[in-house]
């Protein structure tokens, strides 16, 4: 029998966090994701979740994206890290509660980037509890890098690479709306909700796609697209869910019909 | 100017947590052992803490140690790391409270052990750490293991490890007693602290060393000396104080005189 290829699940942290609110978790919607999950029940998954209000506050008042320049950040690249790790303590702990076998890996320990870009990355462990049924969990967090001193390593840059590395067969990101717009649904009116596309239309598009508001050191929603493009390249497909709405993420997982925006090569 | 060489200090799970009640912080020394090692402020300092009884319960009761066997253990796995990282997270509080850039490094994510010993080691974001000026905190943790599946590596196999590694300057075991006794000071009155000793009396004393009677899946305070050997053949100096005791560590730190053994090449 052939192992399944795993599927790499992105939770953004707009998702599991309010996102207005500083170090508040949205508990519902991480306890609703961790049940979706279990009942899904899918054979390899690796699990990635965002910051949220939790990474992004400290991240930014250290300045801890822009690189080490004086030893005061020192404190704050602790802090920004201690807070991803208080998120990722209640996410794991409802996937514990749901009796999935998920185990963190911790980005920082594992990852050093350079110039914002991952450069090396022990992915050993990972491939093994994979490999023996285990569910990964990884996280935007704050890394060391070779040029800059810090880095902010997002969640995103995380999930397109570990598809990569892993030969994931498919990405999904669970996000606070719906999929890729046009245009800003919020602003303008005549936006629509982009359902499928291919990579060479969707760098065609750029300029087009909405751009979240929302205060992000990783980049807003088209970040998002622009770090997904080489595993995409790399013929993994992305189905962009809202995981917001019940059982859209779990449909996403079972590859059941739901509204989002799917990607493939094309 | 030379670089300081490190010291690898390790805090003891029986003086961190109350080792005869499941899952309880000794709060008041976590407080006092990060103020010792903030006021101490060493150039460079690498800690690795145990797990006490926060990790031996869970770790004990699904046989994480004796490796990978039923399914059901897996989730006891997850559940193993998850109580480690709740003790972790009150010792980074309690260190960044203090001032200190301490950054968590997770073992079970740079880590895989072979039959119990570590066999592969991603150490570079470690290195980077302690060469930026951070103070890396490492911990015992369930890995996993190339034969077994799983193990449980214990803190004293990582501080001998990390020490030689790192060409660390000296090791400092912080325990919940003065040091190496002739015999169990508990049950033998004659018993005598051992103030200096070489490795090759160490290993002739071996079977006089007290045996700590704690639930310990690690080894008692036999297998901490034993764990240590490989790093006093590299050379580097072991100093073991009671970290219940005010100002032990400090002293330790500051390599003033203070009550413990202490162990050399010889």
């Amino acid at each position: 029998m052939q192992k399944p290829k795993p599927i790499v699940l992105k939770l953004g942290g707009s998702a599991i966090t309010k996102k207005n609110k500083s170090f508040t978790l949205n508990k519902r919607t991480i306890k609703r994701l961790a049940e979706e999950v279990a009942r899904a029940d899918v054979d390899s998954l690796v699990i990635v979740h965002g910051g949220g209000s939790f990474g992004h506050p400290t991240a930014k008042k250290y300045r801890i994206d822009e690189g080490y320049e004086v030893s005061s950040q020192m404190i704050g690249f602790s802090k920004t890290h201690q807070a991803m790790k208080t998120l990722n303590k209640h996410v794991m702990d409802s996937l514990i509660n749901q009796n999935i076998p998920a185990v963190e890996i911790q980005p920082s320990s594992i990852v050093i980037t350079k110039s914002g870009r991952i450069d090396i990355m022990e992915q050993r462990p990972l491939m093994k509890l994979l490999e023996l049924g285990f569910t990964p969990v990884l996280y935007g967090d704050a890394v060391l890098d070779y040029k800059r001193g810090f880095a902010i390593l997002s969640g995103d840059q995380l999930v397109s690479q570990i598809a990569m590395r892993l030969n994931a067969g498919r990405i999904i990101m669970g996000v606070d709306v719906d999929g890729l717009y046009t245009a800003d649904p919020r602003t303008n009116r005549s936006s629509q909700l982009i359902q499928h596309i291919a990579v060479q239309q969707l760098k065609g598009l750029q300029d087009k796609i909405m751009r979240s508001n929302v205060t992000d050191v990783t980049g807003g929603m088209l970040g998002k697209v622009l770090e997904l493009i080489p595993a995409l390249e790399h013929g993994i497909n992305v189905t962009i869910v809202n995981a917001l709405k019940p059982y859209y993420v779990y449909r996403a997982l079972k590859e059941e019909e739901v509204v989002g925006t799917f990607i493939e090569k094309g």
